[in-house]
């Protein structure tokens, strides 16, 4: 009943992380009544993002700069280089703005059952890296599940012949977690891991 | 940190129904990631949506026809037009397919609170319809809300000395309701409203 190009578009955007058939529908007709003040805006921002935002050759960071603006940045230390499973996570550390070294995207995790191996992520550019320049500290901040695990000793084990110090994110309780709700693995390490105050 | 590109990608993003900064952000780096199979149709897409599509001069319909494709179809009965807030109710009684006449959207509902009088909605439009055409009933389906149903009562009034029949949809139990969730408003309607089955 509706015209090919709303079926089209409800398609494409039922596709989107997040959304389904009902809600893309109710996305379409909210960017209908706002033509002007939302969806030109939108058309002409995916437009300038198709065109103008590539992956950085070195981290794989996107931007629209190529060394990204973390990498052509002379305040960032480029001798220590921080590994993460995908963007979404170096953006997460990003926005803490408490990192100020560099970083290298690995575009996903080891994962024997999808048939990912290490030729699929880009762990020889991180090897050829950690090697190449001058690195002194290689920071391994995949997920704390089997696959992120998994990467992390692989490529803790590729580095073992080199010369960088290879580190791991602090585990233990999350700022604002409640012991009640926390998982036994993560109070275990939390009190295995114990600082002392005084 | 980010380029102004994605910042501005992802502050519309984020303006859209039922997303979020952090839904948004997932948003942009899936289509950066399949930009060829997702975001380079999207953008399409949403370029032809934002010049085709257009609100139907009668009915109020988004359609890339004008008059739309059900107030331009000869087999639809114009005799009978269905009232609605929205185009979102309209393409749900759509998607019924059980209705064959004609639409007419008001494009909101009456509200005091929030300023919308009689002529900040189609319902002008609608009763000059209603007199000129060879129309036979109005069928209000603005939803069981105060205003809902005090659009519709305002708009029956309006109608009063017509010749159309002005009718509503029916109340009760919807299907696979169970007694036990339903509102004591709705079972109370249903028990009065009771047909006999045999």
């Amino acid at each position: 009943m509706n015209s090919k190009e709303i079926k089209d578009i409800e398609a494409i955007f039922a596709r989107l992380p997040g959304l389904g058939p009902r809600s893309a529908r109710r996305v379409i007709l909210h960017l209908l009544k706002k033509k002007e003040t939302l969806m030109r805006p939108l058309s002409n921002a995916i437009k300038d993002t198709l065109d103008l935002v590539k992956n950085c050759d070195y981290c794989g960071n996107f931007d629209t700069l190529n060394p990204c603006n973390i990498c052509s940045n002379p305040d960032r230390d480029k001798s220590v280089i921080c590994v993460v499973e995908n963007v979404a996570d170096l953006w997460a550390l990003e926005r803490t703005g408490t990192f100020l070294g560099t970083y290298h995207v690995l575009g996903g995790l080891l994962d024997a059952l999808d048939g990912i191996g290490p030729e699929e992520l880009y762990i020889n550019r991180l090897i050829t890296r950690a090697n190449s320049e001058n690195v002194n500290e290689i920071i391994l901040a995949t997920s704390t599940t089997v696959p992120g695990q998994t990467t992390a000793h692989y490529i803790a084990e590729c580095l073992k012949d080199s010369k960088v110090i290879v580190t791991g994110l602090a585990h233990g309780m999350p700022m604002g977690g409640e012991l009640d709700y926390m998982d036994e693995g993560t109070i275990g390490h939390a009190i295995r891991a114990r600082k002392s105050i005084f």
